[in-house]
């Protein structure tokens, strides 16, 4: 029987009832002939509570025991989806993490999967289990402690067993009914796209579209996986959705796939630093020991002898998430109190927006950005910083002006129109 | 290092700022230098909220899915427990069924204890841990499933693993202080003991003083586990509480230890059945077969030829919970009707109460029963039925002379008086 994996993320199990419309999904892929593998999620809601009460606990808390609270969450969602498939008369059976197992790496509380043995469910789909309903999210170290993958670590452990098991498809049920040209709350426009490729909804994840967690789509596009991104609360047909998949899949591609765009960031200049060697290794190796997330880096050109300055000196402009910015201040300071780094005066912006164009079309057409720049400068929208890879530019913006640039790339890149 | 077994209720974990409580119990213990096993319910409410889904979801359900429900509780309660004893810097880990491994029966929802290896744990201790917290009332089946052993399974967890590692005592924490002479809600002079038997502890138990499950003071008389019973939300002595123990261990007894009673009994008399061999067991086979639990059990002297019928005739009564009733009328009435059973009538009372005094001093003092039905009959109580064992006297009244019975028999049997 070919196999099929399917995932249900916390709002599509957050009730008894949604559970029951998740089952029946279910119970439609089973009539075709599938064996179904069904990753769920905690019941919305669940999983913060568990993490409150151990933050509440114990500030810093041991990764470990915080794993053993945590993951209980989705032992109840997959308990409860084995026995509502059953009163459908669809043979199922739930899978904790360590029954699988699922083994992962010791790293608790953002572990990663090393192994998904396939005998134990495959010998239960030969005997005439239907659907292995398996507690997402969750797994067991060499250690036989029991991990966590992160955050969203539940489409993780979807795409990894559908790997193992040379599964047909992935399907990522959630809230949303697929991937967007852009957030359908800033441009009324913005379109579904039937198909993405791997590497476009990589960097569309990286630049804040919630949509997938940024792993599950790494380990698709390393194990070739088609993922389809498709909404729990509607009718369903077989071409609903988006199609995450390989590029050699998506017959012609625009040149931008989407607009993405992240609204809390913040920008810091360092001004007057002196410029030697290993300059931005200290300030950046400075920033990183501090847990800033560093995202863009601009480096002014050098200037020599500057007021006195011995050597040349320079500014250094970076961006970070606004919520960030007082750890990095502290620490930038700290190091100037120590020594390590020199620096005239440290200024934060933190009205600051990230806009990105996105298409692996960018690699062969060109004039992308210089396009991109010039609709930018139409609107008298300044741009701060840039920065850009193979199929990606980015551009750091007065925040005000976000929904602006985002409507006006979406218009002039004709978005809303389908491929 | 000896080691100690504490057991901590769903009461005495309800929220965080009580398992920090209960933490600083076990912090004491450990300080006076034992490895302790603590044994945790899940919060309060929590296994309800979960057997509530479950039934919801499937009221027939698979008792192997609902057990990897609803043992999620105790999980969450382990990990927090854990992680508030390192706040507290005692060395501690949490431990679910699985892990220990606790193994069972495949019994799922009412499994028994078959083997509890203390290797895992020894090992741990001698490490450097000094509190293994471990999830109650759960456990692995020999398939690798997870079972339960049935509602109060924590308190059988807890003396199971005091008799697997041979601890000094088993405490059972819960939200009162200890075993009374009688409930202090229906007479206000019950004494709590500082000892009792375990005999005279299991005629309570059975007898619905709900302080402890009675499975776990039956494993406690096998093993010869020292069991005390103790108050989570008052300062502790090491003579707080009442110990339940050998016989042995307790130097004078009264002849009665307490007065026990069950307001939720009915009375039932099948009137003018034939008095055949088999009768009984054609009677309560059919109860049985319908899930009655009956209780005492009166059959009147026989009687020939009564009004026409052949051989003899007599009035079978007995008592059941009274909200069996339903299901005892209606078994019996189709056994009637299969032609299985034959009488003249079902005559159902519903408004009885069951009272009992227990002690193992009775073995050896005569004189106790008469005692009793003196006592009960000074005050005008009629008594309904009587049964009695080697070291308990139970009778049948009306309901609303229940709190007059206990409260009389108190008096008389002294119990007030300490020993």
């Amino acid at each position: 029987m070919p196999v099929l994996v399917m995932k249900f993320g916390g709002t599509s199990v957050a009730t008894l009832d949604r559970i029951r419309r998740a089952a029946k999904r279910v119970g439609v892929e089973v009539a075709k002939g599938y064996d179904v593998i069904v990753i769920v999620s905690a019941m919305s809601g669940e999983t913060n509570k568990l993490v409150g009460y151990v933050e509440e606990t114990s500030p810093l808390f041991d990764a470990r025991e915080y794993d053993a609270v945590v993951s209980s969450g989705e032992n109840v969602t997959a308990g409860l989806m084995a026995l509502t498939l059953q009163e459908m008369d669809v043979p199922a059976r739930s899978w904790q993490g360590w029954q699988v197992p699922l083994i992962t790496t010791s790293a608790h509380s953002s572990a990663r999967i090393e192994e998904i043995p396939t005998e134990n469910i495959t010998r239960k789909f030969g005997e005439g289990m239907k659907v292995a309903v398996v507690a997402g999210f969750q797994g067991i170290s060499p250690e036989g402690r029991i991990t966590t993958l992160g955050r969203g670590g539940s489409d993780t452990t979807a795409v990894a067993f559908a790997a193992a098991f040379g599964a047909e498809r992935c399907d990522i049920y959630t809230d949303v009914d697929g991937v967007y040209t852009t957030d359908p709350r800033v441009c009324e426009k913005a379109r579904k796209l039937d198909r993405i490729s791997f590497e476009e909804m990589l960097e569309l994840a990286s630049l804040g579209a919630k949509v997938l967690q940024t792993r599950s789509v790494e380990l698709a596009m390393r194990y070739k996986v088609k993922l389809r991104v498709l909404s729990s609360f509607e009718e369903q047909s077989d071409e609903a959705g988006t199609l995450v998949c390989d590029e050699e899949d998506i017959m012609e591609s625009k040149v931008v796939a989407g607009v993405a765009f992240s609204r809390d960031e913040a920008k810091m200049t360092l001004v007057t630093i002196a410029d030697r060697p290993g300059i931005a290794a200290a300030i950046f190796g400075t920033l990183a020991d501090a847990g800033v997330n560093v995202d863009m880096i601009v480096q002014n050109v050098s200037e020599l002898n500057y007021q006195g300055h011995e050597g040349g000196v320079t500014d250094m402009t970076f961006s970070c998430p606004v919520n960030q910015v007082k750890r990095a201040e502290k620490a930038l300071a700290d190091a100037q109190a120590a020594g390590t780094l020199t620096f005239d005066k440290l200024e934060s912006e933190t009205e600051v927006a990230k806009v990105s164009v996105v298409g692996i079309g960018m690699r062969s057409a060109a004039g992308v950005a210089a396009k991109m720049f010039k609709i930018l400068s139409d609107e008298n929208i300044n741009i701060q910083v840039i920065t850009t890879s193979e199929i990606k530019i980015s551009v750091l913006i007065e925040r005000k002006y976000m929904e602006l640039a985002v409507q006006a790339l979406h218009d002039a890149f004709e978005l809303e129109k389908a491929d």
